[in-house]
């Protein structure tokens, strides 16, 4: 009988967005997400309890700061050289820490990434986005922050795996599976 | 009985967008959108035939000039000064045209907006962008063209009118009207 060396399993990625029809998310980098539907607020808190770990950056970490501390939450930023905690906060420099190893020594197996555009960004990079929950409100921005914030242009292939209509003014949520 | 001045009836503009899931509707201002699905390409040629004048920057006009030659095209430019006409195509410059008076004056009832951003952004601002249909194709770009290119952040509401799958890949086509 062969022996199997047991692996550890790979966490699982899971981006929740919320975005304006053009697709931004914010006015500007440290404002908050007080634009959302009710529903949506209400989806993305009940979602969230589901997963082992979340993964911020700091400028989303700071405008959510109160229920964040709360939950074991790592935040990506250039602000530390080696990983800080705080409680249940920790504080990593991609440039110095690798974050998915980070996530697979911790046993996290439910990670979500709940942004801003940098940080979606990154992570899409780094084959830690697995899946993604698009929320978009019925509005345009015309300018403000954009959902992804990548320094080249790349086409990343997705595939659509539901549509639910959320409330009556039109706000819908998609979720799109990476790849397909 | 009395007399009743018969109004001239103002245009109904209509704006056409295919997009990436996060906003992007090309990688750079000069290149096609040769990325988006036949099936939204077949939607987007057979509406524009409904509409009696459609609006194009100079860089999606150049990027469609063969088509839009055949067609009431308006092409918003700072490229003129005054208007230059050639053929069925009219080059006005806003600064010192005004567009919708030039509009309503040919009489035309039906116009079709096809960006890109700043047209986007151009007619939304004033008043020439009373619905529009939205075709997210199933890719993260993280770069390019944003949607609208407007100067900064603002919340101009639309309503939902319907959704459509497009084909089994997950494209999908929103339309949305102006205002609630």
């Amino acid at each position: 009988m062969a022996m199997q060396k047991k692996q550890r399993a790979k966490a699982k990625y899971t981006g929740y967005v919320a975005t304006s029809i053009d697709g931004r998310i914010a006015s500007g980098s440290h404002s908050g997400v007080n634009w959302t539907s009710r529903e949506d607020w209400n989806f993305f808190q009940k979602s969230l309890l589901k997963y082992d770990a979340i993964i911020a950056g700091h400028n989303t970490f700071m405008v959510a700061k109160k229920r964040l501390e709360k939950r074991n939450t790592i935040v990506i930023t250039s602000k530390v050289s080696t990983v800080k905690t705080d409680n249940k906060v920790v504080f990593i420099n991609p440039k110095n820490t690798n974050v998915k190893n980070f996530i697979n020594k911790k046993g996290y197996k439910k990670v979500a990434v709940i942004g801003g555009g940098h940080i979606y960004d990154f992570c899409l990079k780094n084959q830690m986005l697995d899946d993604i929950y698009v929320t978009i409100e019925p509005f345009v921005f015309t300018a403000g922050v954009t959902m992804f914030q990548g320094a080249y242009f790349r086409k990343y292939r997705f595939s659509l795996e539901s549509i639910k209509k959320l409330n009556k003014n039109g706000t819908i949520l998609l979720k799109y599976k990476n790849g397909n």
